[in-house]
C-alpha cells in the first residue's frame, strides 16, 4: 500500500463564514477556496465545546467532552485517554504537533501512575498524544502551557529581543516615533504589528510545518502533521501589509437585533454583559478589528499557498489527505457578543474543508455537503485513511469517507452536539448557581437547535426558518412540543455514553452464534443454573453437534 | 491522631434480607447481628450494579458504572480510573485485598502507557488499587482472573490434590461410595462439600484476613483490609456440619405472582427465560438450593464471630470501621427469576452495617437506618474515616459519617441509582438489539423504582405500596406521570456527570472574590477584550485597590 499522509491544518477562533468560498464578499481566500475546489466542503461542521481546550481535546481524542472530562481550558485531559496519536501510532503513523494545542497534562494522574514525563511515553501523554515536533499556543504570558516557546528564541536570534519578544515584538504596534501600542487592546488592531510579516507567528509556523514534512519525507515516515495556527486568535495585529488590506467597508453588518437584547436567557444575558461583548457591540470596536482579523485569515490563506505549492512539489497531494478547519468560532459583535463560549452557529460552526486524495473522492471534489459532521468525526477519518481498524468503542464520531466517496445513505447523523460547562465564567456569579449546575448542552437536527441547560431555561432556534438565530424561542410555550423532543433526543446522547473503552463491542457479541446453540460456559466449565447431570449433558450434546457443523479447529474449539 | 483501620467485609450474592437482623425467620446470625448492634443497619443500600464486576468497580473506585465503564463482568477497568486504594494510599494507609473483586486489568492500556505490570504500581493497577495480600476469585475455571490461587496450593498441601482442588474437593459433593457429585449442578446442593470445614474458602479467607491484619500491626502500619468472601455465590455447596443445618422448612415462599409472567416487561421477560430462571421457578430446586445458601450464610456468620473475637483480644474495636456488605443480591426464584441483573429489591438492595468506632457515633449504635445509600458511599466514607480530605470532583459517593453520627440533615439523597448493560446476555440476542441499545438504568427515590432502557419499555415499581414489587406499572398510561418524572431524575444524573476528575472544583472558583472586583487576568497580563488604555487601567486600579483590601502577601498575589 502507498505510503500515505494527514496535514491536519486548524485555526483559532476562525469563523466558518469567513472565508470567499464561504461566501465571505470581500475577503478573499484563493488558496483555501482551491482546496475546497479539490475536496469537499462541510457547510454543517460543529465543534464538540465553543472554547478552545475541550473542543481541541474532543478533536484530538475523537470523543465528546463527557467522555474526555477536559471541559474547560486548563482541565487536564486525565491520563490514559486515548488519544489520534495513540491510535495513529499503532499503524506505523508519526503524528507530530507543529502549534497550539492548548492541552495541560495530567501531572497528577502521571505521578500516581508512575509515569516519567520526560519519556517518550510521557511527553506524547503530556502533549495530547503529539510528538512535539513544535508546541506554541501562543499567549506567552499565560506560561502554563508552553513557558520558554522557541518562538520567543526564533524572535531574539532575528534581533527582537525583549523579555517578552512574543508580546512586545510580533503582537504589539508601533507608533509613528517608535511607541509601543500594546497589541492586547483592540483598538491598537489596526496598527501593523512590529515585526516583518516573515518572522510573525503565520509564516513561522508553516515554515516549521514544512521542516516536519521534509524530515518524515526524508525518513519514509508516514505522517501526520496537525499544523495548528494560534491565528486569527487575539491578539488581534497582524504586520504589514495585512494590518492595512482592509477596512471599514469590509465590515458586514453586525448580525444581531433590538430584541436579543430585550430579555435574554439569563445565561445569553450574563455573556452580553462580559466586557467583551459589550466592547464588541460598538461599531468603532468592530471597524477597528474586524478588519485586522481578516488581514490575520489573509495572511493564513497566503501562507497556504506557499505551504500547497510546496507539497504540489513534492507529490504530496497524491497521497495526503488534508484538512482545513477551526477550533470554534468568533462572535465579533454578532448578537451583541464577543469572543465565543455560547452557541450560535458564528461560535459552534466552523470551516470544514477535506481533500482526500484517493480516486474514490473524485466525483465528491468541489462539492459542498451539508451532512451534520462534527469535529470528532476526524479522528476516525484519519484512522481510515491509514486504513487502521474502526474504533467506535473509543472514537465517537464517525468516519468521513463515506461522505468523501459519495458512498453515505441519506442519514448521516441525526443530531451534533456540542458542550460548555460556564462554571469558571462570571456568568455563574452573576447566576449565582453552584459549580455543577453550569453545564450546556447544544443539539441540533439542522432545522432546530436546542441550548440546554439543567439550571437554566431552554434556548431554542427555529434554523430553517430563522437561519440567523435572531429569534430564541426556548420560553415561547408554543415551542414545548420541539424543546420536548430535542431533550428526549439529548437524553438519549447521554444515555448511550462510550464509556466502555478497554474491549470492543465484538467482544461481547463473540459468542452470539454459540449462544444461540448452547451455552459458552459449558466448555470452560463455567456451569450457571443448572440442575442435573442430564440436563448439562443436553448442553453438552448440543455444543458437540455445534462444532462438527462449525468445523472449527480444536484450537480454536469453544 | 490515632492510627485507624477499616475491615471491609463483602459477600458475594448475598440477599439483603438473609440475616436475623434483616428479619429472616429461620438463619440466625448473631454475630453480624452484633456488629448491627453496635453500628448502623442501612435498609436501603443500594448497589451500583446488579452484577459483581461492574458493581465491585463501583465500590473500588467510589464511581457510578457510567463513570468507571466496567460495564459488564471482566471488561477492564481502564487505567487510571482512580481507586479507593489510590485515595487511601495518599493518607498513609496499607489497602489490602484478601478475596475476590472481578477485577481484569487494562493490560492495552497498561502497555499503551509504558506500565510494567510487575511494578509495584502496575500490581495496584491490575488489582484494582489494592495491594494483592490474597487474591482469590474463585470459580477456578474461570482462569482469567487469578490462573493459579494460593487456595489450591493450599489444599494439595492439606492433601486434597487433583487438577483442580477447588472443584473437585472444596467445591463438589461426594456419595456414600465415594463418588464425586459435581457441585456445580444444583442438585447436589444438599451435600457436603469434600472438605473438612476448617478448610473450606471462608474460614481459609478468614485467616488469611487475620493474618493480614497480624503483619499490619506488627508493623504499626493504618490499614484497609477487603476481606471479601466469595460466597453465598455458586456454586452452591457446603461442608458439613452446614449442609444439614436447613432444611425445606426454612425455605421461605418464593416472592412471586402469576401476574408475572403473563405479558412481562421485554427485558425482563428474557430473564425469566433463562435456565437459571426457569430452575429455581421450580419448588424442587428451591428447597434443594436455598438450604444450602443458609449454610453458606451461616458458615460466614460463624467466621466473623472468630474474626470479631480476633479484632477485640488486640482491642481492634477502638480505632477499626468495620463494614459488612455484598456485591449484589439473588434472585433465588422470587419474581421467577434465579441470579441476579434485574432491579427488584433483592437482586438490587444489600445488607450494609457499618460500625464507626468514634465516640460520636455513640448515639446511633443499634439504629436502622432508611436513608437512600448507595455502594459508592463506602470509599468516601472510608478516606473520611481516616481524615482524608474529601474528593467530590471524583468520588460520586457521599460520606456516610454524617448519618453514623446523627449530623445528617433530612435530606441525604433523592434517587439511588444502579445500572445493568444486558449486551452480552441471551437477552439481546432475543429482544435483537444492537449492543449499543443494551443499557438498563435504574432509579428510586424511595418510593417509586423506575428502570429504564431506551429501546425498551420502562418497568416502574410502586415500592410503598406494592414493597414485594409484584406489580409492574411501566407501561400503565396512569403511571406516565410518574415514569416522567424518575426520567425527569435520571435525566439530570446523566446530565451531571463526574467527569472532570483531574481538578476539584474549588480550581474553578478559587478566582470568584477576585472575579467579582476585577479581571483576575489582569495580573499574568491575559487581556480579553479590552478596548484602550483607559478601560485597563480602571482594571488595574480596581486590583490594586482589591490586593489593598485583602492584604495578601507578595508571594500570594494575582
Amino acid at each position: 500500500m502507498m505510503r500515505r499522509n494527514v496535514l491536519f491544518i486548524m485555526c483559532d477562533q476562525l469563523r466558518f463564514d469567513y472565508l470567499s468560498c464561504a461566501g465571505h464578499r470581500t475577503l478573499d481566500t484563493p488558496n483555501i477556496d482551491r482546496l475546497a475546489s479539490r475536496g469537499v466542503r462541510f457547510t454543517n461542521a460543529y465543534v464538540q465545546s465553543t472554547v478552545c481546550g475541550p473542543s481541541r481535546m474532543s478533536a484530538y481524542t475523537g470523543r465528546y467532552v463527557r467522555s474526555h472530562g477536559s471541559t474547560q481550558n486548563g482541565v487536564p485531559l486525565r491520563v490514559g485517554e486515548p488519544t489520534l496519536g495513540d491510535h495513529l501510532r499503532e499503524v506505523g503513523v508519526r503524528c507530530a504537533l507543529i502549534g497550539k494545542t492548548h492541552m495541560a497534562a495530567d501531572d497528577e494522574g502521571m505521578e500516581r501512575l508512575g509515569i516519567d514525563r520526560s519519556s517518550i511515553i510521557g511527553v506524547h501523554i503530556a502533549e495530547c498524544g503529539f510528538e512535539p515536533f513544535e508546541r506554541d499556543d501562543g499567549l506567552h504570558p499565560s506560561t502554563a502551557y508552553d513557558p520558554d516557546p522557541a518562538y520567543d528564541a526564533y524572535l531574539r536570534e532575528h534581533g527582537f529581543d525583549a523579555d517578552n519578544p512574543w508580546e512586545h515584538w510580533a503582537n504589539s504596534g508601533e507608533g509613528r516615533n517608535g511607541e509601543n501600542f500594546n497589541g492586547w487592546l483592540l483598538v491598537h488592531a489596526d496598527k501593523a504589528a512590529r515585526i516583518p510579516e516573515e518572522h510573525s507567528e503565520t509564516p513561522y509556523m508553516t515554515r516549521r510545518a514544512m521542516r516536519f514534512i521534509e524530515e518524515a519525507e526524508a525518513a519514509g515516515q508516514s505522517w501526520c502533521a496537525h499544523l495548528s495556527y494560534i491565528k486569527p486568535h487575539w491578539p488581534y495585529i497582524v504586520p504589514a501589509p495585512y494590518h492595512a488590506m482592509f477596512g471599514k467597508q469590509d465590515v458586514q453588518p453586525a448580525v444581531r437585533s433590538e430584541a436579543e437584547r430585550l430579555s435574554p436567557n439569563p445565561v445569553y444575558g450574563a455573556f452580553q454583559e462580559e466586557r467583551y461583548s459589550r466592547n464588541f457591540s460598538r461599531d468603532e470596536v468592530r471597524e477597528t478589528v474586524i478588519p485586522c482579523y481578516m488581514g490575520l485569515i489573509k495572511q493564513i490563506d497566503d501562507q497556504l499557498g506557499h505551504l500547497f505549492a510546496f507539497m504540489e512539489e513534492r507529490g504530496l497531494f497524491e497521497n495526503t489527505m488534508i484538512v482545513f478547519t477551526s477550533d470554534h468560532g468568533d462572535y465579533l459583535g454578532d448578537h451583541w457578543l464577543g469572543e465565543k463560549y455560547m452557541f450560535h452557529d458564528v461560535s459552534v460552526k466552523v470551516p470544514m474543508i477535506v481533500y482526500d486524495p484517493s480516486k474514490e473522492a473524485d466525483a465528491s471534489r468541489g462539492t459542498t455537503s451539508d451532512a451534520l459532521v462534527e469535529m470528532i468525526d476526524l479522528a476516525p477519518t484519519f484512522l481510515d485513511h491509514f486504513g487502521g481498524k474502526a474504533k467506535p468503542h473509543i472514537l465517537e464520531g464517525r468516519s468521513l469517507l463515506s461522505l468523501l466517496r459519495a458512498q453515505s445513505s441519506g442519514a448521516w447523523r441525526r443530531y451534533a452536539i456540542s458542550e460548555y460547562d460556564f462554571s469558571a465564567d462570571m456568568a455563574r456569579l452573576k447566576l449565582n448557581l453552584p459549580v455543577g449546575d453550569c453545564k450546556l448542552y447544544m443539539i441540533t437536527d439542522g432545522h432546530f437547535k436546542l441550548i440546554h441547560g439543567e439550571a437554566t431555561p431552554p434556548m431554542l432556534f427555529d434554523v430553517t426558518n430563522d437561519p440567523r438565530e435572531l429569534n430564541d424561542r426556548g420560553r415561547d410555550p408554543a415551542s414545548a412540543e420541539t424543546v420536548a423532543h430535542l431533550r428526549r433526543a439529548l437524553f438519549h446522547w447521554l444515555a448511550t455514553p462510550r464509556n466502555r473503552i478497554t474491549v470492543e463491542d465484538s467482544w461481547l457479541t463473540a459468542d452470539d452464534d454459540k449462544m444461540r446453540h448452547f451455552d459458552p460456559l459449558v466448555g470452560p466449565g463455567v456451569l450457571i443454573g443448572y440442575w442435573d447431570e442430564a440436563e448439562l449433558a443436553g448442553q453438552h450434546e448440543a455444543r458437540r453437534k455445534w462444532l462438527e457443523e462449525t468445523e472449527l479447529p480444536v484450537n480454536q474449539q469453544p
